[in-house]
């Protein structure tokens, strides 16, 4: 099987390093990436470092691909050598449940495969993800990339795109509608660009003053600093639709009461518990939703949206050794708005021992 | 000024005890009713008590009131004289906000009255509700009663039957949903029936075993022990729409847990803070949302259903003087399923002096 390099984290307080994989043998409906970028979310972070329950080591994180197809498998008909592709956060689901069907991979009632910190199906190994400078991946989970976009800034839309995107097109957000995004990081500057692109009139709620300029600059057409009461009591019964990138245990109240009757929050990254007044919603038929990325038509549908509207997400450009100074700063959210990982730069590392699987 | 006979609170802590209150000389758009029967409803006793915030004082509760029409004024055309019909939990909004003009009354953007611990619009006097003799509201917020039904049953259509049947209704439920009610009391009865009308598969969430079989009879088709963890396993991803009628603080996971992708939980009494898990919406796009009582409209509707469908309340009919009592038993669920005040009993009851307000 081709050994290839990758950077890995070998357990949850150890920086990543180089490492040598193995990506399994093309099957006939499987298509081979050469990776040319690979986005880093904060989700890697939380990965890498065990903070969402035990995470699989080693793990090579990174689902954010953006790349050149190499090789496809016989039966292959979606793409040849020599397209561009990307892969984002799923690379199986048992394709067959209720879900499925509707192209909702991302809610596979039989649980769907991840890109990395999982396990394939069938043969139980390990998969791994873009920090590397190949992926094999079945022709399902593989997406069609616009190559009028910039390839680097598309990366993150496999992931911070699409996860914005589908509640966005779920909940029909379009013209005539007040909406705010909740939080200018990774996520939410997608946000904005992307309900910008969709027609409808953006607010930007933050808590940092320093991020109005820059909102404005990626479409929203108002700010508002949510950690000022008088600012947020104003802003009472505003929206029909605020969209939550806001990723810890938090009060979502304060922007509950931002809703007009009917209005809908969705939060995307609050995996711990989050307050909810029971008043808040009963007074104004008010909702809470979550939603989860985005399942794999819906996902080409954002990318070619992406390509009508020249949507890509603002990156800073990084070579792969500087992953874990990177993953400080975004601790830090010393970020605007997404590191892209140049993959070339991996090609000639010295790589680890071979993998002890 | 006609001054009548009824029971009022003086303030949070003593018992309700006789009092007559003033109603006001008929307008060109009022109906005055003779109130035959008065719901009480669990919000007479948080008002009552001043749990809710600061009542106001003297208060005269009840807002699930039949009666029948003894005067209209000049303008009344949807009424006459002898006329049964209803009176709920609203008498007045602004009724030209947006809300109020799709029919929302009871979202009125500026503020609706409600039947008692409320101030008349304009004159700013006191709201009194159905524990007394007669009423006097504007024509809009009249309901007519369909003599069909059992007058008495009737009374707590007003508020728990509409409380149930509207969201219900706004979810769009019916048949082929799989739908669960949580809680079997004054509400949670109405939702089992109404939901049962509307031709859902119906499953009562309880605490209690011993409410199983009245669940059955009253149309529930099937019943879990909400208290025992592996029978809330067993009904993980379940049901398509959850109705929860629990009226405190409380943990809405395991009920969010029940729920399919895309799945409902709608709360309706839970004015305190209530916890939920980001994680379990995100995982299956599930909604939490609250509904709050039903314009006016829809209550009309409601009522209308119910007379197609024989749809009324199971109840305990009570004298006015019994009213204490039945607050001690109600706070121990010592009911099934709502007190009905037998206004004749009232009649010939000993007033206390006349108002002063």
């Amino acid at each position: 099987m081709p050994t290839i390099n990758a950077y890995a984290a070998q357990d949850a307080t150890s920086p990543l390093a180089p490492y040598q994989i193995e990506r399994r043998e093309l099957r006939p409906n499987d298509v081979q990436l050469k990776i040319l970028y690979s986005g880093v979310c904060h989700s890697d972070i939380h990965q890498a470092r065990s903070e969402w329950g035990p995470s699989l080591y080693p793990m090579v994180p990174g689902h954010e691909i953006v790349g050149r197809v190499t090789a496809v498998g016989g039966e292959v008909t979606g793409f040849r050598v020599g397209d561009l592709a990307g892969v984002g956060v799923l690379v199986d689901s048992c394709q067959h449940c209720y879900n499925c069907a509707q192209g909702l991979e991302q809610y596979c009632e039989n649980g769907h495969t991840t890109t990395y910190n999982s396990r394939e199906k069938g043969t139980g190994k390990l998969t791994f993800g873009g920090y590397s400078t190949s992926i094999v991946v079945r022709q399902e989970f593989v997406l069609r990339v616009p190559p009028s976009l910039d390839l680097k800034a598309v990366a993150p839309l496999l992931c911070a795109g699409i996860t914005m995107y589908s509640p966005l097109r779920h909940w029909k957000i379009g013209q005539g509608h007040r909406v705010a995004i909740v939080g200018l990081g990774g996520l939410g500057h997608m946000g904005i660009k992307l309900a910008a692109a969709m027609g409808s009139e953006l607010t930007l709620l933050t808590t940092s003053q320093g991020k109005a300029d820059d909102a404005l600059r990626l479409g929203a057409h108002h700010v508002i600093i949510s950690s000022d009461p008088g600012a947020m009591k104003a802003a009472r019964t505003s929206f029909d639709f605020v969209l939550s990138t806001v990723p810890t245990a938090h009060d979502l109240n304060p922007y509950l009461q931002t809703l007009k009757l009917g209005g809908q929050l969705v939060i995307v990254g609050a995996i711990d518990p989050v307050g909810v007044h029971g008043g808040a919603l009963i007074s104004h038929r008010r909702s809470v939703s979550g939603s989860n990325i985005g399942g794999l038509g819906e996902t080409q549908a954002m990318l070619d949206f992406c390509a009508e509207h020249g949507v890509v997400a603002d990156i800073e450009l990084i070579e792969m050794q500087d992953i874990n100074a990177a993953y400080d700063r975004m601790v830090r959210n010393d970020v605007k708005y997404r590191f892209v990982i140049d993959m070339a730069s991996l090609k000639g590392e010295q790589a680890a021992g071979p993998p002890s699987l």
